[in-house]
């Protein structure tokens, strides 16, 4: 995992019909695995994941095992609002054989305290097999998780890192203040400043259709050339923010299916793009070539 | 349900053991409905539904029939951001008799789209058999659901209402630009204020503890007389805001409680206040006598 | 001033040549005390008072208490963020005979601490020979003067009241814990629901447009007439808000000048509204009759 | 001015009469080129400037321009939200021999348009004998400049570049859409980050204190060595933020007082911090040595 540093939090793919499309999902990762992600993030928030039953999620993560057969590292998504729920599906999805962590989100909407999500958080990786990755998104949770409780955290064998979705100055202060603790931005822009202040690594959707120039840009920081770096930075920005002008991941999922790799389906409350606004996040994402 | 003006978003009572409580729900209920409600949300966000079974749920709705008995008019909470899920709890929920209304929150989390909100709503509108109120609270969905939006969905013969928890300018708007339309206020401090604008009144959590100053500050209104409302409302209003100091439902829990009305017991994520929050909120609450 | 409750922040009429247009000014304020307001805040942000010199702000003043002439409570703005040079302005501004009040902003842009309002406030009160109102506008200065040091300011005996320019829950707050103390919203949308909580009244940009309206809808509160003054209020509302649909004062500046009051003329940084934006400016307001 | 990547907002030593102290500047500023800053801006928001005469001001710029003699790039602050006024200080400024650059800010509380932007910053522009940088800082000024403005000014020949205060997707964008232009990140905690995108450096207040440790880190990211600068970055992260715990320019002026460069003397409306607030600062920033 420690060599997981573009993790793609991966759509999962409808048919038509709106049921998971499992062909197209193994197309796609193939694909994801070639351009350069090293890790995936399954039944997360792309995923669409508040939409799909207990049941699909299962065997969403069971096949996706079997496609990924090892390329990659596996995190899934196990987290709710409801602490009780979150324990006894974290705990299912953990005895799954090759998920490496799970996800655990930051309990949305409830608002607890601080203490709260000690609480939550200590009882979920006390339950689990494998371990847990908190995930701190305010935008979506409408509560903070503060550095201090991330901190306090880290200290718990079972917990081994956070996809966070802040600021830089607390990717900054998370780094300085753990160890041996992963340390993903989940916002893209920030890709390229998060690894440079010491962060593992991006859990991305850019990725789904830049891998390679995402990997090229890392590949770049590692050998020290911090010019062409930014150079590849500065031009995938205005398209990483395309990818969030409209509920994501509808615009991803658009981009996907004009590329190939899936239908242009997604599930309620969700709905596709309207044919304007897929011209122009198209035209934002300025994708060429690479249909599948 | 237009007489229904101080409509109290109820806890949900659970033992020491983490059950819920229907001896302590029927002596609050009992208490309420003396004190001034009218109406009554059952297994909303005070009621920490995310916490609930589905079971548990469908139970909670059908005692509460039982116990109002006719009393008050009842809205139930439905709500979720799965739109399958939630098309079919509130159409279950519906069929119970004694039920006036279905709550149905604004997707949290997933942000969708204003044209994903009047899909989510709208197909939830045409699988209850009673009418729904939609739940607008971005500072915990994380989403904005527009005025226009609003009135759009208030053209709906199955959509009666809003509970609201934004600006008073937005009341001030949906009142103006709808008809036969309940219009409630969610925050305690807009309760003065969104009734003389000419909203229905509001959904409480403070009402709990004040339905009888409520209650006489709306008879007041009532009777033009403006003064004295308002030095009731300015006595209220720090009250209210002591009532959100800490992850609601946790103070008023803690109230109830300190009454003799249940156990101070609450379910993950959220955590019973320590000693020292329950006393500063106490104080701020400033109880006298009351007690069950 | 007790008697003042829609005092209007008079726009200082320019001549083409950008002069200070003194006899649109007299013709203005005849009207607009002819329609209702009784006091004036002369020298105001929407006075452009920025952009006046320390001279042209004299001579303004001079010239508007005898325009005035006793019909009105004047009220001069005098503030900066600079200490010393607000203290010698509202000493010298506070002695010409007629000005009832001098308006002074929390200091804009440095951001100082609460400690640091308090001793601005002093200072500039003691340096007085008017009482002053407090002039609290976040949105503009940076800055959030607290309610607590409101309340101590309060009992300041030269300073005489606030323009309060944040939430309701705040001028409730400011007016139950104050005494004699003068609270004005500096919110037009919030001017009916300020009074029913128990402030003074309201400084008011839509009163330029709106007085007879606005003094209607007082007498209506005063009658006890709730759901009359209700209903002019919420019809106001969406007016108010385009006054402030681009910097202000160029949208009242813009309708003035439609109506015959002065030339549509205004200082850099302002820039006047384009042809598009004054269409819709005047649209939004629905401009009937009135011309001068 | 290309080789001035680390900036100093210089603070304007007073006397304990309060009175500008130029013994002391002229020590501060030998110490500050000692330790790495390449470039001033004297006059600026740490420099308290709302509270200078224009005098005061213009002796400031002239006395400094002597001090620095050749040794640093200087740029001098004119900014004001009257824009008759700052042509006026600009022109005179800028004939100031010596002077680099006029930093004239984004207008303050007036809330102009885009429109207006562009007016104000073209007018001053054209009235400067040296280029000008603007200085865009919202969460003082009230009004947010948007990047398409910036790039549009970015084509004036006489407008240099920007110290910009936002966040570091705007400094990405400014970066790759302007030629020849200077970006100048403000807020300290983006030094190394916005380097790393492209930005030309800071314009800092750490520098007063941590200048040999910025340097380093500049030099290591010059030389590829991506990893020890984030090092660098991660340890003076918290102390940047310190330095803006209380308003600023307080508590950097503490620890200079404190390392014996200057009296702890500032102006109305600053107050100096308590003694309390200084133990807070001075241990966050965990000063050792170096004192003058």
């Amino acid at each position: 995992m420690k060599n997981a540093d573009i993790v793609t939090a991966i759509v999962t793919p409808f048919t038509p019909e709106n049921e998971i499309d499992f062909s197209a999902l193994e197309k796609l990762t193939n694909h994801l695995i070639a351009t350069g992600s090293t890790g995936f993030v399954i039944g997360g928030t792309t995923g669409e994941t508040p939409t799909l039953t207990n049941d699909e999620q299962l065997e969403l993560y069971r096949k996706f095992v079997q496609i990924v057969a090892g390329r990659a590292v596996i995190i899934a998504g196990t987290g709710s609002n409801n602490t009780a729920a979150t324990i006894a599906l974290t705990n299912e999805v953990s005895q799954i054989q090759g998920i490496g962590y799970a996800l655990v989100v930051v309990p949305y909407y409830s608002k607890t305290s601080q203490r709260g999500l000690l609480a939550h958080f200590s009882a979920v990786a006390a339950n689990s097999k494998v371990p847990i990755l908190i995930y701190n998104i305010p935008g979506r949770t409408g509560i903070v998780m503060e550095n201090e409780t991330i901190v306090e955290l880290a200290h718990n064998k079972n917990i081994a890192g956070i996809k966070q979705c802040t600021s830089l100055n607390d990717i900054s202060f998370i780094v300085e203040h753990t160890n041996d603790f992963l340390v993903y931005t989940g916002e893209d822009p920030q890709a390229l400043s998060a690894k440079e202040l010491g962060a593992t690594g991006v859990i991305s959707v850019a990725s789904h259709l830049y891998g390679a120039e995402m990997r090229e840009m890392y590949t770049l920081v590692d050998q020290g050339n911090v010019l062409d770096a930014a150079s590849i930075m500065r031009k995938l920005q205005p398209k990483m923010l395309a990818l969030f002008s409209y509920p994501s991941p509808t615009p991803v999922k658009a981009a996907l299916a004009y590329q190939g790799y899936l239908y242009n389906s997604c599930r309620l409350p969700l709905v596709p793009l309207t044919s304007a606004e897929e011209d122009a996040v198209l035209a934002a994402l300025e994708l060429v070539g690479g249909h599948a």
